[in-house]
C-alpha cells in the first residue's frame, strides 16, 4: 500500500505517470465521473484548511466517491486524548483512503505507520505539503508544454516558505531548470537549499533583490507573500515591501509567454490589477489541483480508466 | 450566466415559471432524482444557519448531486485574510453552484462579480435573504392555490424583519393583495416601505397594533418574532408582547382556510398549542423551502427534467 | 414508525434479527451498496463526537445513501434558541433518518415525540449510547459466535460508565452469562445494577479488584478507562491504576480465545504492546460499529436486501 507524505516520495518516472493521469482527466473529465463510485475519502484536519479540503472533497466527487470527515479539531476525538496511531486504526474502518492535515510535523507519517488506508500528507505544520507542490508541477507543466529547459522565478519569502522549498526539491530531478531567486536579504533560501540541493544538483541559480531586474528571463514566476512579521525591523519591511509586488508595470517586463503562480491565499503581494492579465495563471492553477488530486486518490486506490 | 442576489432578481414570469417548477417538483419528486447528477453544491458559509444551509443540501441530495463547503467562517480561509473574490474564483474551480452567507451585506454581490459559477444569496447581514422570500411565495400559492386575490397579515416586528420588506416587495406585483401590517407603534413598517412600495404600487394596507382585531379578515397570518431589545423599555415590552403571541383562542378568530406561516426559528411567538391546528403551516414551509430551492438549483444550472 | 432510544427498545427476537442482518453485511458488503439510494441521514451532533459521527455517516455512505448535518451545537441553530422539537420537525423535512447526539439526557425522546423521521439516540448525556452496546453485542457475537454461555470481564470504571451499565442490562437477557465484575472498591457497579439487575435475573456475578486473577476465566474482557478524577485521593490512584492497564504479561494469563474489547478512545488503559495480539479486537470493534449501524438504518427505514 502507497502512501503520499513527502513531495519525493513519488520517483520522477512516477511522478510523470500521474502528471499524465492528471491531463488525461482534465482532458476527458467526464470519463473518470464514475472510477471511484463506493470508495470513501476521509477528511482527517486537524487545523482549518478551507482551499485544500475542498480541494480534495472535489476531487473526489468528481470521481463519484463520497466524502466524511472533520474541518477541525475542536470537533473531533482528538481532544480526548486519542493518539493519531488510535484515529487512523479506526478511520480504517469507515474509508478506502485518508487526507490528514495537522499542525504537527510528521503526524501523517505515524498515522501511516499505523494505517489500513491510504494516507495524504495535506499538510504537516511547516513541514511538507506535498499535493502543493504536484500541483505546482502540473501547473508548470500544463501551461508551458514541459518540465524541462525551463527559468523558474521565485520570488518572496524565500526562507521561511515550505512551498518554494518543495517546489525547489521537486525541480531539480528535472532537466535544464535554472532558478532565479528573488527575496530580500534577510529572507533568502536557507543554506542547505543552496548547498545540498542546488549546488549538489549542478542546477545554475541566480539570487537577486530586484524583482524588476529577474522580469526578462522568466518562463514561471512563483509568487509568495511576504509577512511583515518576518524583517528584522518596520523600516527594512515599507523600504522593501513594494519591491516584491507584482503589478501592471512589472507584467509589462515580462515575456509574452511566461506564467505567473501563487499557492494562494494572497493578501496583497499581487495586484488585483493582474488578474486579468492572460499570464496570470493562479486561479486556474486551483483547477489543476483538482485534477492532481484526483489523480493522485486513483492512484493510491489503484483505480483505472475505465477502457 | 444568472445568479440569485436580490428577492426581485426574477420577473413576475420568471418567478411563475420557478414557482410552477417547485410545484412539479413536489408533485413527482421521484423525477427530478438524478437531474443534477455529478453536479457540485458548495454552501459557503461565513455565519452559522443551520436551517439554511441543510435546506440547501438536502434540495441538491434530492436532484442527485452532491455537496461541499464550510459551515462557519472559523474553518475557512476567511480568517488568512483572502478577499470574497479570491474565495469564489476558486470555489469555480471546485463546485459548479455555491450558495452564500455573509455577515456583510452586498458580499454576495462581489462574490457574483468575480464567479465562474452560479452565485444564490443565502443570506447577507440584515440585507436579503432572496430563497426565503421565494419559500414564502411557494408557501403562499400551494397553500392559497394562488397569488392574487389576498388578504396577508404581517405580525411582529415589521420594523427591523428584512423578511416581512422583502415579502411585501414580493407580493406587490400581484393583484389585489391587501395588506394588514399588525405591531406595536414602535415596530411598524419602515416609511420607505409605506411609501416607495406600498403606495407607490396602489396597495391597500391597513395598520394596526391588535392581533385579534386583524384575524377574521386574513387568508394568511405572517408571523415574526418580537425581540425584547427592540424595545424603548421594559414596560412597553411587557405590556405589548403577549398581544403578538398567536394561540388558540386568537385562532378561533381566523377563517377555516386561513394559513399561519413563520420563517422559524420561533422563540414563544407561536404557542405550541397551536402546531397542531391544521392551518399552522410553518413546517410545511419548511418542506417548501426544499423544493422552491430544488427548482432554483435547477433553473441556474439550466438543468431540465428529464422527458 | 420505529426510533432507538435506548439499547433496550428492541426485544431480544429484534436483536437478533439485526444482529443476523449486520453478519450478512459483512459477508455480503457489496450487495448492500445501493439499497438506500435517494435516501438522506441527518447527523445532529450538538456535542462533538467524531467516531460515532463518522461511524454513522460510513454506513449510510456504504448504503448508497447520502448525508448532511452539523458536528457541534455552535454551528446549528440550537444558539438561536430553537427548541429540539421544532429543530427536528424541520429536519424530517430534509432527511429519511437521523442521529441525534446531545448533551441532555433525553433530548431525542423529546426529538421522537415530535418527528416525521425515525429517531436514533447516538448519546446522549451520561445516559443512553444504545448504538454502542448492539456493536458490543455485534462484537461479541461475531467474535465467540455466540451471545450465551459467556463469562464475561469487565474492567475499569463500573461505577460511572454508562458503556458498561448498558452492556449488562443487553447481556443478562442471554442464556448462561457470567460476570467477573473487576474494578477498585470505589468504582464497582452501583447498587441498582448488582440487585435489580444481576440478582433480579439469577445472574452468577463476582466483583474483584484485581484483573490479574480474573484473566484466566475470561471470554471476553470489556475493558474501560479509569479516569484520575474519580478517585478519592492521589494516592488510591497511584496504587490501584497499573493494576487496571492491560499489558503483554497480563494477556499471558488469558485464554487462547479470550477477546479483548473496548469501547474507545482509550488513553493508557490498555498498554499498545498489546495492540499486536490476535486477541485485540478492539479496533475490529469499530468495523462492526459500521456494519451494525447500516443494519439499524435498513431495520428504521424497512429498506430490505435486494433479492
Amino acid at each position: 500500500m502507497r502512501h503520499l507524505l513527502n513531495p519525493l516520495d513519488f520517483s520522477l518516472e512516477e511522478t510523470g505517470q500521474l502528471l499524465d493521469l492528471a491531463k488525461d482527466i482534465e482532458d476527458n473529465l467526464p470519463e473518470y465521473s464514475h472510477v471511484c463510485n463506493g470508495k470513501k475519502l476521509a477528511t482527517l484536519f486537524y487545523e482549518p484548511s478551507t482551499r485544500t479540503r475542498l480541494s480534495f472533497e472535489a476531487a473526489m466527487l468528481n470521481l463519484g466517491g463520497s466524502v466524511l470527515g472533520f474541518s477541525s479539531a475542536d470537533s473531533s476525538s482528538a481532544s480526548k486524548g486519542e493518539s493519531v496511531a488510535d484515529t487512523i486504526r479506526v478511520i480504517s474502518c469507515y474509508a478506502d483512503i485518508c487526507a490528514m492535515r495537522h499542525p504537527k510535523e510528521g503526524a501523517p507519517l505515524v498515522a501511516a505507520n499505523y494505517s489500513g488506508i491510504p494516507v495524504i500528507n495535506a499538510g504537516d505544520g511547516g513541514h511538507q505539503h506535498p499535493t502543493q507542490t504536484l500541483t505546482d508541477l502540473l501547473s508548470i507543466r500544463s501551461l508551458k508544454g514541459r518540465l524541462n529547459d525551463l527559468t523558474i522565478g521565485l520570488c518572496g519569502d524565500l526562507k521561511f516558505g515550505r512551498t518554494v522549498h518543495s517546489l525547489i526539491n521537486a525541480l531539480v530531478r528535472y532537466e535544464n531548470i535554472k532558478f532565479i531567486l528573488i527575496s530580500p536579504p534577510e529572507l533568502r533560501v536557507p543554506e542547505y537549499i543552496r548547498e545540498d540541493v542546488l549546488r549538489a544538483n549542478n542546477i545554475e541559480f541566480i539570487e537577486m533583490d530586484s524583482l524588476d531586474d529577474a522580469m526578462p528571463d522568466l518562463d514561471i514566476l512563483y509568487m509568495t507573500r511576504v509577512q511583515k512579521e518576518r524583517f528584522f525591523n518596520e523600516e527594512d519591511y515599507i523600504r522593501l515591501k513594494d519591491c516584491y509586488i507584482l503589478d501592471k508595470k512589472k507584467m509589462k517586463l515580462a515575456k509574452e509567454d511566461m506564467y505567473v503562480l501563487h499557492p494562494l491565499p494572497r493578501v496583497n503581494e499581487i495586484s488585483v490589477e493582474v488578474d486579468d492579465d492572460k499570464r496570470a495563471a493562479y486561479f486556474k492553477q486551483a483547477q489543476y489541483g483538482v485534477y492532481v488530486r484526483m489523480a493522485l486518490i486513483m492512484t493510491l486506490l489503484e483505480v483505472n480508466k475505465p477502457c
